[in-house]
């Protein structure tokens, strides 16, 4: 350390959202260089480089083979996948010197999907699984919390390619397996839930997130083994209400009411129901929203959905995309007097009124449910409007809120929600690629066959903040063994020659072992900077050589649970090693 | 071989115009993703792990401290050193989605400058030397060569940072020893060539050239150890030679003499002298150029060179660096007609004419030498111009060509010239970016100082291309041990499962020894095939197992010598694993 480039920090960044931001930066692992952009510092990037040579072993012992692709690359690929349109503003993209269109990659289906069509054209070449280790790109809107959502940051990403579905699963399990052998060696605790496919529609997709409160992913989970991220999250239809008997459905005056709130409050004031109060569960709320498909026309849409339910914006977007949807504005409600604002109602939505606007509702509003809604006209709404006799819609959207206590789709009890980090994602990419770019292989017969393809990525930077946000403490980080940068921080104190002899000496001895070591050698530091500077730092064991040597003994601290025993000088190097293998075994 | 992603090609690709692009993509190392962007396949980006692990290894031995620096930069540290502007079109410019000014680093002076600053201020904090294996961007006017001048390239790039100039030669001479180490580990042959210094300014500066027929630098060696690249030789100054008794100048007409020749010829048929004819080296050329500064306003330079030796547009733009240069048009010569083309003198030129245009001489124009020039007339030139006496200029300037058997600067003999491919460059960037950048440490006295930087790059892609452009023959690829994707590459031959099952054997027995395999199982491949895939492949030892297994032999070549030897099979591994040991360590 006396020559180590590092400057620990005692105050915060005052950019730092999270733990393994603040952290990160304040121990010197890694350096703000623009936002959303960082450097990688002495110790930062050893902790990176241990976690790629693990993601390296994994993929190579699950057969995958290793390639890399640039990240400067041409329109032209993108362009034929549709991408260079759908990415709109998310991606960075500049010209060349000869007014070329090119992008910094996001992520790199197009090409591995030509490189296969360019070198192999049998099904004699397939299965195959090829993946790269590489520095991807994304201009986000709002790059935040360090690592975690950055703008230039390292990906494993992995493509598959088989002649059939049936193969193609085998390839999935295979990369599937390695995932958790990845997050297991890591020391990353992980819940593997069903994920939204998104843009690139497939049959299967799993993302494996580590659970964290300041994760941006909200998943569920059920007694019964369910588990998906909230995009997934279908809603179980409630069987369908005969209707025959219900009453006709009314129009009140409801003045200044709206919100959902003051409308129950005033149907329970003046329109109260015998058996029970009104609840927000018992109105129909229809929101007002703007779509932008790429390169296509901003539309409106409304969304009805129970009144005590919001309308989820990740949900929404997940379902949408690749168009952009934000609330309407006033520009959007000026040519559509119809739209009552507070009073809207399906009357003048959807199917309801022909040409009208779309209109989607939440599953739940099945045939036969019964509901207060808007009557269009400003303080009036309609009660008992029956969905499927009073009013239909185009179709239903997964857009509201997922909630504690929601059924499990599969029946597997009520769910829980929680947070995590998406540290891998794998999914089916179906033909997608292959179709887009003229991938096929003669099959047996030689017929032309379009492979089916899958896609595996694990944020490689993502794990080192994931790593540091699940395993820290007030005093600073806490490193599993197996990615930490040294696995013994051996701390010399005080001014005696002898200490510092004998600390080299521990540290040569560990290191023969194959044992990495930091020493903090430093001689001007206090023993107390130096302790608080290990405690941040974060190795797994500390080890104190000081005062205890002219007693023959040293000091052994566990980091994580901050145990700590007196040892032999004789015995130190042997224990220390032993206490590292039992670190790296369990 | 049956499984790895790989497809050796019997065609040059139709771009390739050195071995070294034709063979590493015929052998399935790297394959083109876009002008002057490649693609590493399995089999390339092993031997690009090995060169890189061999930097790591010696930069980390010589006290070097690795960090890893984003490639997306924000333009302000590069508007701070000037270089936003100087490097012109070379760079690839980009803006986010928030209009912000963003580069692809070419190098990271900058930043490394600044995050010293950041981190570190004392003088005890130095000597200090960072380095980061990279991706680095130049947007090339004219990428050629493969990975030899590419747009997307990796390099090693290390900056040292010193209390003083003496202390920076330590610094510089640690990693000079540090690159000797690199190429001779490599197995690239090279010469330690004098340099300029370029843009950066600054005393000392080295290339390391490996010697090769299609480099892209002429470097120039004397018989007394003197070595330059062609852009740093200086031309020795002859001595002035007293002019008293010279005869004025005369003015001759010279009809259609607007080239070299033909006023040669001229002279010798009308003007013929004594003792001797003339030649062209009688005459003094005068060349108009236009020259752009950075940001600058374009102007004409006139630069005056004995007649018989031409221009070398790399060291006149070496030396204008960093303006661009290039031959004056018909739009700059259109407001000055006193240049009268072919026939242009010093008489117009300038300090011979107050606000005239800027006006260098080759260093060899010494006061007293005579020449024939230009009148300034159509067809007329001026005979016994006497240097120093009947004209001056407003300098000198080193853009001659350098020619075989020029003296060496140092008196060490004649010059030979050779080409080479520039793999390293170390130099002193002096003061340059600290002052830009404000880097100061405060020295024992509390007084602020500037440190002293050096600057000291590997083309690591670019050695792997220098590597396959010096190790082939006309059947492939020879790499050197230390460098092949693999050190052994098993054939099996014909169709018997024992001789299948017998190599395997082998090599499982060799990979247990620690010596890397490449088997080529496939069984309907005929041996033919697979002979020549070896040979372009390249792999230091290839073992055949084959028709000789029945009587108990198998056949180990050596790639590059083609010395071929039959071995029993029992004692097959530990034959091959010595001969692998002995090119080690060769």
């Amino acid at each position: 350390m006396s020559r180590l480039f590092l400057r620990t920090l005692r105050e915060d960044p005052v950019d730092a959202e999270v733990d393994s931001h603040r952290l990160l930066v304040r121990a010197g692992y890694i350096r703000r260089a623009a936002p959303g952009i960082y450097t990688w510092l002495p110790l930062g990037l050893r902790v990176l480089a241990r976690v790629e040579a693990i993601v390296r072993e994994e993929m190579d012992a699950a057969g995958a083979q290793e390639v890399h692709f640039p990240a400067l690359l041409p329109r032209e690929p993108y362009e034929a996948s549709g991408r260079w349109t759908t990415y709109g503003q998310g991606i960075f993209r500049l010209k060349d010197r000869r007014e070329g269109d090119y992008l910094l990659a996001p992520t790199h289906e197009e090409m591995f999907t030509l490189l296969v069509k360019d070198l192999y054209s049998s099904y004699k070449d397939l299965p195959l699984t090829l993946y790269q280790i590489q520095t991807k790109y994304r201009d986000e809107a709002r790059p935040r919390a360090g690592l975690l959502r950055g703008r230039e940051f390292i990906m494993k990403d992995a493509y598959s390619f088989d002649v059939d579905l049936a193969r193609f699963e085998r390839s999935y399990d295979a990369q599937r397996h390695a995932y958790q052998r990845i997050f297991d060696r890591l020391g990353l605790e992980y819940v593997i839930v069903k994920a939204s496919s998104g843009l690139m529609g497939g049959t299967r997709s799993e993302e494996f997130l580590s659970p964290c409160a300041i994760g941006e992913d909200t998943f569920v989970r059920s007694p019964g083994g369910y588990a998906a991220n909230v995009e997934a999250v279908t809603t179980p239809v409630p069987e369908a209400i005969p209707y025959e008997d219900a009453p006709p459905a009314h129009v009140e005056d409801t003045p200044d009411t709206p919100t959902i709130e003051t409308l129950v409050a005033h149907a329970n004031a003046h329109q109260p129901r015998a058996d029970r109060a009104w609840t927000a569960a018992d109105t129909l709320k229809n929101v007002v929203l703007a779509v932008t498909p790429p390169g296509g026309e901003r539309e409106l849409l409304v969304v009805g959905v129970p009144g005590d339910r919001e309308i989820d914006p990740k949900r929404l977007e997940d379902v949408l995309a690749p168009a952009d949807v934000e609330p309407a504005t006033e520009a959007d409600f000026a040519p559509h007097p119809e739209l009552v604002r507070g009073y809207l109602g399906p009357a003048v939505l959807g199917p309801n009124r022909p040409g009208g606007i779309r209109y989607l509702l939440d599953p739940r509003v099945v045939a036969g449910t019964t509901w207060i809604t808007g009557a269009n006209e400003p303080g009036r709404h309609v009660f008992g409007l029956v969905a499927g006799r009073d009013f239909t819609a185009d179709g239903t959207i997964e857009a509201a809120e997922v909630r504690p206590g929601d059924p499990a789709p599969d029946g597997s009890g009520p769910l829980e929600l929680a947070r995590g980090i998406e540290i891998g994602h794998i999914f089916d990419l179906g033909t997608t690629f292959s179709d887009a770019l003229g991938l096929t292989v003669l099959d047996e017969n030689g017929k032309a066959i379009v492979p089916t393809m899958g896609s595996y990525g694990v944020g490689v930077s993502r794990a080192v903040a994931a790593l540091a946000e699940t395993h820290h403490d007030e005093r600073g980080l806490t490193w599993p063994v197996h990615v930490a940068p040294a696995q013994v921080h051996i701390v010399a104190t005080g001014k005696d020659d002898a200490v510092f002899a004998a600390a080299e000496e521990l540290g040569a001895a560990l290191t023969a072992r194959r044992i990495d070591v930091l020493l903090d050698d430093r001689r001007k530091v206090s023993a107390g900077v130096k302790f608080a500077d290990g405690e941040l730092l974060g190795m797994p064991v500390i080890v104190v050589v000081g005062r205890g040597l002219a007693d023959g003994t040293i000091e052994v601290r566990l980091r994580a649970s901050d145990l700590r025993e007196d040892v032999e000088v004789a015995r130190a190097a042997d224990h220390v090693a032993e206490l590292v293998g039992s670190l790296a075994d369990s």
